[in-house]
């Protein structure tokens, strides 16, 4: 078996969020991150490889070649193995524990590793703005390294979500209530903004508190920390 | 003036540390960074733009037109202006306040967001392994975002440096004192590893507590945070 014109055209076309919703499918790619989906809830629909004597279980295999994985693969160093996977329906909303809303995030690096802090600190619900990248944007599905199979994620309406939800909500601004100061309920919202523009008015009006990380440095200059890193810092001061 | 020959060639040099070294230049790239290094310390050599209206005071400008800006800019989107700047004499050591180590960070991207979080943390000291990846690297300078400007860094023999140094000194680990429960001093070295392999054997031999930042997630699997979002977390938590 080798691969057909149409396979190729399809996972091609997969590099396209409409394409993803036509087909209902994702690439994923590399040992450790195909692994991490088979080994999950997620369904296969086929797999490519080029040594196939890990994958003798997994029935729907097709052996292809380097070079037809180089043409398929997004990857620098293509890695063996490109999977495509089953979009999951959504899950119901969870209203328990620490939720995390993302208000228009567009850099597929950052929601890759904001998938990552997720699964890593237990947070229960990711709420995704409509106008954040799609999280099986392939270079997500990548940097989030098989995080995705442990994550909820809902995307969804982030002003009506919030104006319906009956719980504290915070907001991570620049100029908020010092977070090291803050004594934070187990259940609660934390909303993140855009890189470039933070969070946007007709989200922030719903959110009931603001929290900030305050800066240590000697200059008060007008920088601030990359929106990953201060995820990270603020779902640590909330679970510890 | 248009660019010349000779330029683009130095230019095109400075993407490889040995011409870096060599020619004892860096490249700087966008308004944004640009601006941060010429309102610095730092000596300016040349500056190479497009539209210098907003250049006028500075001596060392040589106009040129987008496509040559976009044969020497290695942004996808270049902007404006590029600047070759020179590499500073080193600093003195400085051996009070949180001192950070890095053992081999390979990865541009990652250091760049690593000085950013010293400069927001008022890091007072960074010292670099010998492997770790160059600061002038251009990936760095544009990831870090001027905050090269404000943080003290020192490429040296990790291993020498901290067999020297008389201060209490941590490891940052998977398996370690729950850095949730450690109370830090105010004068400590604090080391993280290369993002593959961790903390080198003989680097670790002078380390003299471990650290760790537990997993609250459901499932205790061997993925790590990535460095990046792990040194965030590490710097708030001795910072707070």
């Amino acid at each position: 078996m080798s691969l057909s014109k149409n396979q190729l055209k399809l996972i091609t076309s997969l590099h396209q969020k409409k394409y993803r919703t036509v087909h209902n499918l994702f690439i994923a790619e590399g040992t450790k991150v195909v692994n991490e989906f088979l080994n999950s809830n997620f369904e296969l629909e086929q797999l490519f490889c080029i040594d196939i004597s890990n994958y003798k279980d997994v029935e729907k295999v097709t052996q292809i070649s380097e070079g037809e994985l180089k043409k398929i693969s997004s990857l620098k160093k293509p890695n063996n193995v490109l999977g495509l996977f089953k979009i999951p329906l959504g899950d119901s909303f969870k209203n328990k524990g620490l939720i995390l809303g993302l208000d228009e995030i567009n850099d597929p690096g950052n929601l890759g590793v904001i998938i990552r802090l997720c699964d890593w600190f237990g947070v229960a619900q990711l709420i995704c703005s409509l106008k954040t990248v799609d999280c099986y944007n392939s270079k997500v599905v990548q940097a989030s390294m098989g995080s995705l199979t442990r994550v909820s994620i809902i995307y969804t309406n982030l002003e009506l979500y919030l104006g319906n939800a009956n719980l504290p909500k915070y907001a991570s601004l620049m100029e908020g209530e010092n977070v090291y100061k803050s004594i934070f309920p187990k259940n609660a919202i934390l909303v993140m903004g855009n890189e470039a523009n933070g969070i946007s008015d007709s989200v922030l009006k719903h959110l009931t508190k603001s929290i900030t990380i305050p800066r240590f440095g000697k200059l008060q200059q007008t920088e601030s920390l990359n929106v990953a890193t201060a995820t990270a810092i603020l779902l640590s001061e909330f679970k510890r």
